[in-house]
């Protein structure tokens, strides 16, 4: 049998990245992860324990489609906790990760043949997904001076749609609500849909982010339980979609999806009533973005987008290399420092950027700051 | 916004009778559920066991994308212990559920605008599945006389893949060995790509089903712990794929899914340990089975196919109505009785079949059986 050609999609370098770590550990190495995307820490003890009280009470079966409609409420409650924004529960569409909502958007608003902006450096499975479903990406460069986020200027008359996400991956940097209203007027006036990519908020230090329900009810917003309430592994997040598309997205998601994980649906659940146990983590990654903003530059990883929310940090490494992945290799060779090269994120300017995560524990910041910092110093020695 | 042509799919039928049943429950009557799809029981003990350890072990992060080796080892494992075939781990591709398995392998097959063969009665989500991916869905109108299963020669040469299901949802029939290898033959003779849906596999009551995998390793399979592991809501299925698929399907699978629920994972992993409990709700499905088979016929539904397995019967009821989705909210207004229109599964014979599901309490199928036995009762006086 042979393959389709929509199904070559890029590998992921990040990938290698990850193998060359856990062959090293194999080695008896040991590595500090700059690398993942991931919190270390689980659910919320709470989403735990709820669980383990329904999964004794009675069968998980399928749900409907959209979701345990107690979650939906849960939902929609945050958008007033967080943002003061009004989002009717009906409007909430429960999904298996925003893995699942990019299908489902990218389904319900796309078909084969069409073209969807988005920013690069940006989340590489946009691509891809938008490849995989016959939807040709375009990307945007943008530039430092934007906060590396697409400008209105920026946008293609002839693309479809629009992907934001802010805070960014692998940016960290954030869209001002002048700067989303600027992006989300621009398609609304060209008739290109809006998607705007949230899995990060909760995630952020100085101001929140803004989302772009703050502006307009005619977007699709995407969220997930992965990131701020540390739930990565469990496959659940959720969209919000203008009133008028929520049965188009339901027919679409009770044929793809059949419905989200059920046992992570209870969990999540549990995890919104544990929004102390989320801040906890958020002040962890709050110290070591400090320790990160203070101590980079010093080393010598001086151009840097400042991060507003998420826990990365990307760096341009242009004059230090002009092979970001031949770089990181040699970092994780030589000090046993796992960080990932732009390539994934940005196809032109990749090989001279570099993106260090910092969900892990302080203290495995630290000792991978110190490491870094012995590289860069053997580097100019040698 | 807009939607896509492509997000026009059918809705679902049996979800007007669900949300029938679901009122006339509200409103006070007793329904009994012979609508449903899936097991009334939950996962097995084992399987919720390790999750609630595992849970307070670790944190559930992401998996790798084809899934956790040890569970990849353990269905191939099931291989052997089935059907006495040999499948290397490195070929079993962990999904969620089988909708997600559909994606992966619709993706990594077909290209939009491709054509894909599917037998008529059939699940109703391929098609739409198919649809929204802008492939199009050729329906094959099955025969009595080949037990409601698409036959070699009924095969189109210009489509670029066949589905078969056995046992088949709503008909329940099997193919057997010769039947199966027939039509893999006659596919690999014309350049089709094959895909064997074996959901229901485990659940069958004379002699067990045919795994395409006997026949040949050049197809794709796919399987889900939803029916007879009684894992429906959880969402964790798999796939089989030939060797030189892998790394195609890996790389999709990264970037559409990431990874399959983790919980869910571990869950699927207690269940495989848990066979005796399978097997018991497989007697009662037995019991049921024997029950409906003794007594529609005379109650007068008499034209019903022969179900090898699975936990359906789809009557003919031509000589009842011409409008079974009236005929089936009668039935369900007259004597509380809940049952599916033929219109989901066979969009040209379907007004005239109705498909009965006798997946819950034998005690309910008892009662079920009575109710029914009224209705036409009734309606012959009348």
């Amino acid at each position: 049998m042979k393959t389709s050609r929509r199904s070559n999609v890029d590998p992921f370098i990040v990938m290698d990245v990850m193998e060359a770590a856990r062959a090293a550990e194999d080695a008896g190495r040991h590595v500090i992860h700059m690398e993942v995307g991931q919190p270390s820490t689980g659910a919320p003890a709470n989403a735990r324990a709820k669980l383990a009280a329904a999964m004794e009470a009675g069968p998980l079966g399928y749900t409907v489609a959209l979701g345990l409609p107690e979650l939906r409420r849960a939902i929609a409650g945050l958008y007033a906790d967080w943002y003061g924004v009004s989002v009717d529960p009906s409007r909430v569409v429960v999904t298996s990760g925003s893995s699942g909502a990019f299908i489902l958007a990218f389904t319900a608003l796309f078909d084969a043949g069409g073209k969807v902006a988005l920013g690069e450096p940006g989340y590489p499975s946009y691509r891809q997904i938008l490849s995989a479903l016959d939807i040709e990406p375009v990307g945007i460069q943008s530039t430092p001076e934007n906060r590396l986020q697409p400008a209105p200027a920026q946008i293609p008359d002839d693309v479809d749609g629009l992907i934001v996400a802010s805070p960014g991956n692998p940016s960290g940097t954030m869209l001002d609500r002048a700067a989303m209203a600027a992006l989300i007027e621009t398609c609304a006036a060209k008739g290109i849909s809006f998607i705007s990519d949230e899995i990060y908020h909760g995630v952020h230090y100085d101001t929140r982010a803004v989302t772009a329900l703050e502006i307009s009810d005619d977007v699709y917003v995407i969220n997930s339980f992965s990131k701020y309430f540390s739930m990565t592994g469990w496959r659940v997040g959720w969209m919000i979609v203008p009133e008028d598309h929520v049965r188009v997205v339901e027919r679409l998601a009770q044929n793809l999806f059949i419905c989200p994980p059920h046992a992570a649906q209870i969990a999540a659940l549990g995890a919104l009533e544990a929004r102390d146990a989320c801040e906890a983590h958020i002040e962890v990654y709050a110290q070591n973005r400090a320790l990160m903003m203070q101590e980079l530059p010093k080393i010598g990883f001086d151009k840097i987008a400042p991060p507003d929310g998420a826990f990365y940090i990307y760096a341009d490494v242009s004059d230090l290399t002009q092979d970001s992945r031949a770089f990181c290799a040699q970092i994780l060779d030589e000090v046993g420092v796992a960080v990932t090269p732009g390539l994934d994120f940005d196809p032109v300017r990749g090989a001279q950027t570099m993106r260090f995560s910092y969900a892990r524990s302080t203290a495995d910041i630290r000792e991978g700051l110190s490491r870094l910092h012995a590289f860069m110093s053997n580097r100019t020695k040698g």
